[in-house]
């Protein structure tokens, strides 16, 4: 329709995945030369995961296209065979909609899943957030999809110089920080949350200090999950303060995480405890903000967190060599160093800005660089 | 039932594929520490392909799983499309076959398939031939497995130098050679062909020269591949010479390259033109080491050709950057310059033995150290 | 192995399901001349069905194939590509387990899936409980199961003459009830429960009255869920009386009905109500036989409701037109009619044993015909 | 857009079908209150089907949805997990184009994949040509189908009494005749062919006679088709006269067929065989009426050969009781029965014009009914 312009196609399947990319497609879907197109599928479209789909399109985005790929277990088979069927889903979607290019994010499942089907599209693949190293499988899907990839947004230095010290061609990069800490930059995120979330637990009083609890499965440690959630969960019982409980991603393992969160809701009656399904991007960022102490191994408390000067307490290895600020104090999973790393944090009163992931201008730049690019693979 | 054994599980989806790894099999296969599991898929069950998994079965090997997950279409979405099932059916293979470690070899989409698999599934990922490179989207898909891949064995020292420097831990790589090479070393390949083929077109007279043709699909020039191997038939009238040629694999565009063949073969009545559907892999290489040209851009003319001294003209992009000996005349695909190279290499005799893929005894180095190591992920 | 042991293979992918087959495969296991073999699905593997599968495991059998088919997300489409996944799936497991005959149950789209995959492989169907009436989408798939069937056990008279007005032929039926009321008649139904189950709410005092309620989906009426399950719940609030509710099947909108139980859970603290997730088939029935009344559209209220005799208060359209006893009061969806008719309930004691559904002794007649049957397709 | 325009689906996957739904594609696409949408999947994409949805497009229709499904092998078990591919995603089309009603055709595996996935999915369901029965699995599928859907247009009489006699609403059945008649009457059918199709052997004069040949395989007795195929082709050599032999479709063992056409073409250099890939359904309808006799075992013989009067030779069970009129002779597969048919028939001229599958006026009706239903499900 439109014939100068280019179908620039974003696949986001993920609650924070769409946070993080979501300045990058408010500046897509503004821009004269590109006709901007939003595949949104896996835990987006799932109840469980709080339909997160909704909240973009009250961002006012359009869908093209929903993809329902996950396929029910949560564990190793399922994940795995989810990811082929992302695949297959993927390969249509981006047929139909005639995409010239495809940008994708992180290194999850539905990522690589990304990342192949436009490779073997023949689709000019754009990759954000490449370079990075955390721990877990992660590190081997991130760097596997740079190598699928034909163009490269790291967010910092370190891992700008990572792809290069891998192969990458240092023209195709271009670094100009996380689109994530746009977000920060460009919202107000003081509390009340001025939506209403529901949740369960007992009530949230927004005006006295709460911590704040996200823990992910570490998929190269599954099995593992139930027994560290509930240690983590046991050791919050020792703070007389509010404690917001987030539920975990889709991941392989995520159920163990989830049974360990609805056993404890049932059985221990404790007040102070809240529980909560899902989340606007910018009322996660409210929260990450305005906590007196985050605790678990969500990478938000070392990206958005660097930013934000949160302290955290980060349990575990799922995030065990990422980048991060100061505001990081990284433990083992065992209640004693927990609850004595939570005491510390809330010693402390906000740390300073890091701008290491980047100073809030990143996504005009990434878009206008994007604009400039000449989608040829080779 | 053997609690010993390690389940060694090795996945086959090609023709050529199956004669790279022959070797190694047999090495797997009589080792008292190892199940060997093989798991045949793709083309090899394929009529069309040449039902290849009879070959391997005839070879005195039990295959434990066959998994048709080619999706029909021989376009870019099938095979993006055959990828997702790919993984799909190889998860559920891997987790019923309880897998200790995988074994998968060079860069073919169900390679990649074969590596998400096993990554997904916590299950340890052997890689042969990485770090190598070529032409074509093979590049990025093979780098990408490198990436997912718990230990390498790459064939050449240049390899292993590439995955050095893409930051693979080098204690997890081992290079011994091509085990492709030890197939020629360890078989008398002289003519003629033992076994009846059948075929189409003029009988073959194997005490007279021939030259081999055989042409693959490039994916990245997707849609070129009918003009393309028109061209090399058309340019193949004017030697008047017997003439072998292959039909090619199943990766996307084969079938433009197939139309060509029937069409040359309907309209062409020409002497001295014989079209093969599948070889035993000894077959084939007799035919490589025989032939007083081969033509073409199938990877073998390099990679065993160099060991065998074939003089070889290789045409176009999909092996451009490939390592490779003396024996080869790298030209565009015009028929202009495929005749004057042609012509060039006829006038040469055998080129010298080059070693640079290995000298015959990779096999077993290999299968030695995949038993030393632990297969322990990350 | 066993030369002249025929093949049977059962498809099993349900909760209520495997509790009216397993008297048959109590018969199959044992018999000389059948060699059993079971595949287990769906929602048979999944944490929030209660990972039934280990009860069956637990009683005895082998599962020779765990296929996890169902595709999240618990809406129309969901359902609908689980179908088609489990056609994949099923496909592939009789294939490899070389079956002469497949046992499927009833009219459950995993029902339908198993049906196509025989059909297509060309292997002999048997179907039992076909040619009866309920309600819902059910009556359709049933029907068209039966005419993918080669051989056919319908439950009860009227069920097998429905099946020859249809045009089955008579020599293709044979009807000995319902396998469903041979596990009563074998098994002390006496509570209390001798396993522990957990589940969450007040406590159970098993010496008291108490309530049965279970409610499934609709598919028809999809999207009504959410209300239908809320109005029930407020209903029951009015009677002092213990409640348990167990939670719905995997049938597309189980999401909705489930959002209403927790819902309930988590805003009303009334005393008297437990909620829980699975039981093994003799547990759910000694509840069904030990209630004062059960309310919900379980088919088992009227089928092995019937033979027990328990007062039953049948909702909405789900099993409208199913064949029953004199136990159901049948009504719509209305806080006042549900009220009204569990009052009317409460005052009956037990209804007198029907046998419309059979008499018990089900299981050995059907295996003992299966025997003789000669397989051959149409 | 167009608000009171209801979205009407048709699913058409195959060569012969779009010329049998092709009469009412043109109704629907006129009619002001529809808004045509046509899913075009399966075979028709595939070359060596002949790429038959360009037939569609040149046609002047738009085609909505183009779905690959076809798993490639051509065996049962291909077959099989096509189907289920096919269910996925016709699903995943039907949920994005918002159907109102589907139009389904006929008895073939991507038919029932249709009526499975407009069932689950809610979606009122039109099936044309159910009631007949004719051999194979095929009538097992086409009644199965029947069960499925919300209405019917049976194509003769006697297909509607049976459709009654299954127990189906009669007030749910129409009997318009089959609109496969209605091509037949609204084009000039005389040859010569006015497009080129290439096709390979030799040349064809269209001035002289020719015998049309045209077998698909049989499921039911998957694994005889190699020699069925090889029986017909040796037998058509005893006769002097021109034969047009086309490709089999895609049905499971169509590989078998196609091996032997594909030998039989190789190494028998006969004149006067002429081997055709796909035809416009007008242009197969002019061979069809034109040839002096039609020999094999396609259901158009019966069908539109009725009504055009050409002299058949049925061979084998796949059309064992389809309704027929006088122009058909019926035998078995031996190359005898063959020959001494074929001369039987070729000493007849047409037969008269029989009217059982319709008069040419069905299309319009079909449609004007359509308009009429409330496609309300159950």
């Amino acid at each position: 329709m439109y014939q100068n312009k280019k179908n620039i196609t974003v696949v986001i399947t993920n609650r924070a995945s769409y946070g993080r990319i979501k300045p990058i497609l408010f500046e897509l879907k503004d821009h004269k030369n590109i006709n901007l197109q939003i595949i949104a599928g896996g835990s987006l479209l799932l109840y469980q995961f709080g339909n997160a789909v909704d909240i973009i399109e009250k961002d006012g985005f359009k869908i093209h296209k929903k993809l329902n790929f996950n396929i029910a277990g949560y564990d190793l088979l399922s994940q795995s065979k989810s990811t082929g069927l992302a695949v297959i889903e993927i390969s249509n979607a981006l047929n139909e909609l005639n995409s010239d290019a495809v940008i994708t994010f992180a290194d999850r499942f539905e990522t690589i899943a990304t990342a192949i089907a436009s490779s073997y599209m023949n689709i000019f693949l754009v990759h954000i957030q490449g370079g990075e190293i955390s721990g877990n499988i992660d590190d081997k899907v991130r760097n596997s999809i740079s190598n699928l990839a034909d163009f490269h947004f790291p967010s910092t230095k370190k891992s700008q110089k990572r792809l290069i010290n891998m192969g990458i061609d240092k023209n195709k990069i271009a670094m100009y920080g996380c689109p994530s800490i746009d977000l920060i930059k460009n919202n107000d995120l003081n509390l009340p949350l001025n939506k209403k979330y529901g949740g369960t637990g007992d009530d949230i009083n927004w005006s006295l200090p709460f911590i704040l609890i996200l823990q992910h499965p570490v998929t190269t440690s599954y099995g593992d999950g139930y027994n560290q959630m509930k240690n983590l969960l046991d050791s919050m019982k020792v703070f007389n303060i509010q404690k917001i409980v987030l539920w975990p991603n889709i991941d392989a393992g995520s159920n163990d995480i989830s049974k360990a969160i609805r056993e404890f809701k049932e059985t221990f009656k404790y007040d102070g405890f809240h529980f909560f399904r899902n989340f606007a991007p910018e009322d996660f960022l409210k929260l990450l903000k305005n906590c007196i102490c985050a605790v678990g191994n969500s990478s938000s408390f070392l990206r958005e967190g660097s930013y934000l000067g949160t302290p955290v307490v980060l349990i575990g290895d799922r995030q065990r060599n990422r980048e991060r600020a100061k505001n990081v104090i990284e433990i083992k999973n065992s209640k004693k160093e927990i609850i004595k790393a939570v005491k510390k944090q809330l010693k402390k009163s906000k740390y300073n800005v890091s701008k290491i992931y980047g100073d809030g201008k990143s996504a005009k730049k990434i878009v206008q660089k994007i604009v400039k690019l000449k989608f040829k693979k080779i």
